[in-house]
């Protein structure tokens, strides 16, 4: 790989990684690893815009912006791994199960009843991770 | 068009129609109305399974259905006129337009900028049918 | 999770059942069992608005509607579960599996050759479980 | 444009020509003409590969090609023109209207309901260019 | 709106808006002038990000990744727009009006012939622009 | 299956299969050989159409085709085993890895951070493949 130009650690990637670890806890940073041998500058923007710019950003709670992000992911139905991560999310910044489930479910009216289908699913699984973790 | 089977006026239906017009307003009755002349057992429908069942459920409350419908609809991009009638339907229900715009750009990490370009300017041509008709 | 809002067993939800079986057979019931312990109420929903209403209606016979459903759960490419299951669907309502392989190629066409290739190999799966099962 | 290799008129080419106009009439002729300034090797492949090929194919008669076509292309969404083209093919080789409006009501359940609403309202625009035609 | 938490003008900034500028010319300035006064923040992200981050990496030179983007958003066919920006600046850094009729092409074999034809109207309307600014 | 109308061994199949040859070795031979049990007559599509016409053409440079199916199918996000295919195509037709990386990185541009990273998760399967098989 390049190096990255201009590129040193910042105020962006440390308030990145702060949000990041709130939102997604150990799944995010699992995918942080996991790009470290393919593309490791991917990680740092992957930080530093969606954690450090967007989810940062003050304008709407962080709340409201992870539901948003279920729903999304729900509906474009091609992102199975991230739609779990983002239900983990969803779960550790204060909605509850029933909240998360309810949420998919709205995206059979959006998306079709697949997509929906598949969001429970893997709602499902999230749930019995979190399970045998404790977690709620 | 044939008759449906076995469909009755229900509370499905007059639930769903308060539903929808107190989540879409004139956009809402617009598209019922629009539907009458090529497939109004569809009208039917569209008020009575996402607005009498999926809207008028309790475990989420509107507001937060309503962000999420915000944030599907840009995500997927290919329905710009449901769009429109639920970024109304978000300020409608109580967020501020700050708030939309937040959501809208958000949808640039999961979707693409291409999704978040075309959403913000959606929110622009809403914005201002709202000016023009002095809603917040 | 929460009780739904007046909904009782109906003749909706009954006409939807029959219809359900008679489509999709086993692979249906599976997917309302597995519905049972995440969101009961979208089980309830899915024999009720797709089933009972929809797939119930006159204008349009069960067959044309079931190949229409390969066509598009082909092109839209993102619910392979549901894909095999109306792939089953298709042959349980008369399609022959020369015609239901047919509709999957011309995918090819309108969503492109990964689309279309991937529609076939879930219909290599679906063939094989048939023979297993001595089903057409 | 460069010449196309070792490409000549062929009986794909006459086949596909013919099934162009039965299936699609004046409208796919016109997409044929709309293409001979910036890609016309493309109105050729047009005519060969989808409609010399695909639809000449035995296997599955063209009434049921062309009500897939139409499923597809509600579902997907993302190609209005191409819909509107079919929704007149599909009535061009002996669907009812109202089956047409059946098989894209139908995708709601699969695609969603905005990208029902789009296929309902090109249905339509299609109906009326008929109507102004006196055609069924 | 609400400001930006600390953002500074930056390297970043600077090398996108050159970046910017080289690509998309005149085009890529309009998409920030029409976000001012609905997301003005959103602009800064769109000439940080995609254009000082991204565009300005070495590991692949600019050419290459302005084929890609045409292939990406023909394929994609949900931003119209988009597309026609990047088919100017495709042209912009080099390749040849028929260069980028080929991909459009292309793109028929892997989504579907509805998206090149919508991808090559687009060139259509493209190249006729720039005909009238005498640009090749 | 039905034979297929006059359609006989051609230039245009030779071509083909010398083609996807080249371009994608071993792993595009897998796929005409899965499909002949199920659809042997899409196999000679496949090769005839995207390979003996689309790639065949002059016009535009094979490495140039190339880097622009990488970078639609990641974009895509629902074609999995054809975008492993092609990540081994580009790397067989000249490009270098950390070149078929930056490309995949880019559409998180265009279509957001999942779609990204599940191309460069996609990238990982094929370098280890091919370090195995002693490929560049």
């Amino acid at each position: 790989m390049h190096p990255l130009p201009d590129h040193t650690p910042s105020a962006r990637y440390e308030r990145g990684l702060d949000k990041l670890r709130e939102i997604d806890g150990a799944a995010g940073e699992r995918v942080i690893a996991a790009l470290a041998d393919i593309a490791p500058d991917f990680a740092t923007y992957l930080v530093e815009f969606p954690f450090g710019d967007v989810y940062s950003r003050p304008g709407l709670d962080l709340k409201a912006r992870e539901i948003g992000v279920v729903a999304a992911l729900t509906a474009l139905g091609n992102a199975a791994p991230q739609l779990k991560v983002h239900i983990h999310g969803a779960l550790n910044v204060g909605w509850s199960r029933t909240e998360v489930v309810e949420m998919i479910m709205q995206m059979a009216v959006y998306a079709g009843f697949p997509a929906a289908l598949n969001g429970l699913f893997a709602a499902k699984e999230v749930f019995a991770e979190r399970d045998t973790a404790d977690l709620p």
